[in-house]
């Protein structure tokens, strides 16, 4: 041995990387539409916007809707769980939906992977289940970075993020400020605890209940606590852009939101106009069993559920009477669970919750 | 007391998110180009890329040019110094630079900024940081997400992960495989270590030298080892973009690279056509002493430094002969040093360095 330094016994495993390159290549090609461009060289991904009759649809006057966002301490779950196929929907997820709400179509995904040690079958189990979701919600993977950092992530910790891009027409963004008094809010179901309020599931079942990842909870059915927590965070993609498909160009899509860190309450002000409320039913809809559990397990007061969990609905839209029905069918046809939870008022931008 | 649990007794501190939010305002609007549309909501960002008069530049066949990365165990170090007003360059650096390959001008960045906590005034430093290299590139930062995670990062620990998209004209894309025997190899001057490499600085001066952040060391002068070791990557933009607004519309642009992990050796191979090779003259440009220092104190062959560091080459461009000399002008006239350090052979898609 001599007494030279170097880069590998610095502790930077290359053939690690090199391994775990080939074993995503597949996942990440899967997703690939006719619009991404293959360039040797991978300093970057590439996607064709060109005005062409060879694509089947193009864009008039396309404006680029972005977002970036990751799935919080719920990858701690996923670590304690040892099970690593479930996550990588809910990064998608969680920026793909937040783009819709605008209207816009998602285009392609990236995502940054960071860990204490890249293990190439876990990175792989992580990227197929990114790669799978980017398929449901019809958009291209188009680069990636994984870093392997040992001084800042402890043993088996990791983290991700992850950055969406999509095109909505610039005539058909839905703002949101035409919503008005008599309009119908439309809820779509969640799966679950979806990617918010984790501190404090955390805090109820595993400090205060004592509880474990491996408990079984009469109500919740045959499934461990872990993997009820771990249900993936739902894609709205298809049905909605189902919904937008017949009602955008009509305008009769008048506003959305993606339920997340906040609840009902917190994000449907988001794109309410002045002098609007929202006032939901809270009886309108079927309640996931896990939400129940964590209320009475707390307990925590029914009105701070409603500020931190989605409750059972993951994403709103906002419809004219006339073409709400016709919304909820289409949703249903698309495999999508909908009911009709409430109505806009005159107010000063609030939810109401009856 | 009631005996109820709330989110924020679980450990979420949604006011500290509020006035993050309202520090990094100014900085982030700072960054607003025109085709940036701003939409009340919040749940993406918007960048028009409409055909339109408006615009003093608009896109025939856009291609979206997008890249990801991070800076690695960087951010260690700006922890160390307490520094975090040159990471979020590097941040930028590290994206933008791989996209200028492509002859891609950069649109937009996002950023992803997770820690253990959130403390406002630091993420104000870093996200000023990240805005201000995003105005030198000429990109608007339009969203980005904070994540607060005691769960995955130790106490003052952070991670960060960046996002760019830019656009190239179809026919104008810098595909690297039409460089040939004779073209001239144009070396752009580097800051320093730029954002790869750090495992191996680390091992060298921490572990093996014994060295503190705070040494000073003579040849790299009245600097801390901190300071010298954060020295934040160069932005090539400006320059590259003034040599291809010039000479890429002729194709006398034939291959970019920007020199990261992997050194010279690894990256100008991934743009060379079959049956070239580049030859460099290792003494033609001016190093920076952070190399010979590091070298030194390792020690650490010479051919392990080139296949780690950049060695004060931090980008590559590949011209013929005739227009090379044309090209350092104008890379000289915006700013940027740079020395003709090689050329293209037959080969075998290596890279010799002499």
């Amino acid at each position: 041995m001599s007494g030279y330094l170097t880069y590998e016994s610095s502790g930077v495993n290359i053939e690690a990387n090199d391994e775990m390159v080939e074993r995503i290549k597949g996942s990440v090609g899967s997703t690939f539409g006719p619009r991404v461009m293959d360039l040797h060289g991978g300093f970057a991904g590439l996607f064709s916007l060109e005005d062409s009759e060879k694509f089947a649809k193009n864009y008039k006057n396309p404006v680029l809707v972005s977002c970036t966002d990751g799935v919080g301490t719920k990858v701690l779950l996923a670590k304690d769980m040892g099970r690593f196929d479930t996550v990588g929907q809910d990064l998608v997820a969680m920026s793909v939906n937040d783009m819709i709400v605008l209207g816009a179509e998602p285009l392609f995904f990236l995502d940054y992977l960071a860990a204490d040690k890249l293990k190439p079958e876990k990175v792989a189990v992580l990227v197929e289940g990114i790669a799978s979701a980017c398929r449901e919600a019809g958009c291209s993977l188009i680069g990636g970075e994984t870093a392997e950092m040992p001084g800042i992530y402890a043993k088996d910790d990791f983290d991700m993020a992850g950055f969406a891009v999509g095109v909505v027409e610039k005539d058909r963004i839905v703002k949101g400020q035409s919503a008005e008094p008599g309009d119908v809010i439309i809820g779509l179901s969640s799966s679950g605890v979806h990617s918010n309020g984790y501190s404090l599931v955390r805090n109820i079942c595993f400090n205060k209940a004592r509880l474990t990842l491996d408990s079984r909870i009469d109500s919740l059915g045959a499934k461990k606590l872990g993997d009820v927590l771990l249900e993936p965070t739902k894609l709205y993609v298809k049905p909605v852009l189902a919904v937008l498909e017949e009602l955008a160009a009509v305008s009769e899509v008048k506003a959305m939101a993606h339920i997340t860190g906040g609840g009902l309450a917190g994000n449907i002000p988001r794109v309410l106009p002045e002098n609007s409320k929202a006032v939901i039913e809270r009886n309108s809809w079927d309640k996931p069993d896990i939400f129940p559990f964590l209320q009475k397990t707390g307990p925590v007061e029914e009105s701070e559920m409603y500020r931190v969990f989605n409750m059972g609905i993951g994403f709103v839209m906002v419809l004219s009477p006339q073409k709400a029905d016709r919304a909820v069918e289409i949703l249903s046809e698309n495999g999508e669970k909908a009911w009709k939870i409430g109505n806009i008022r005159e107010g000063s931008r609030e939810v109401v919750i009856k």
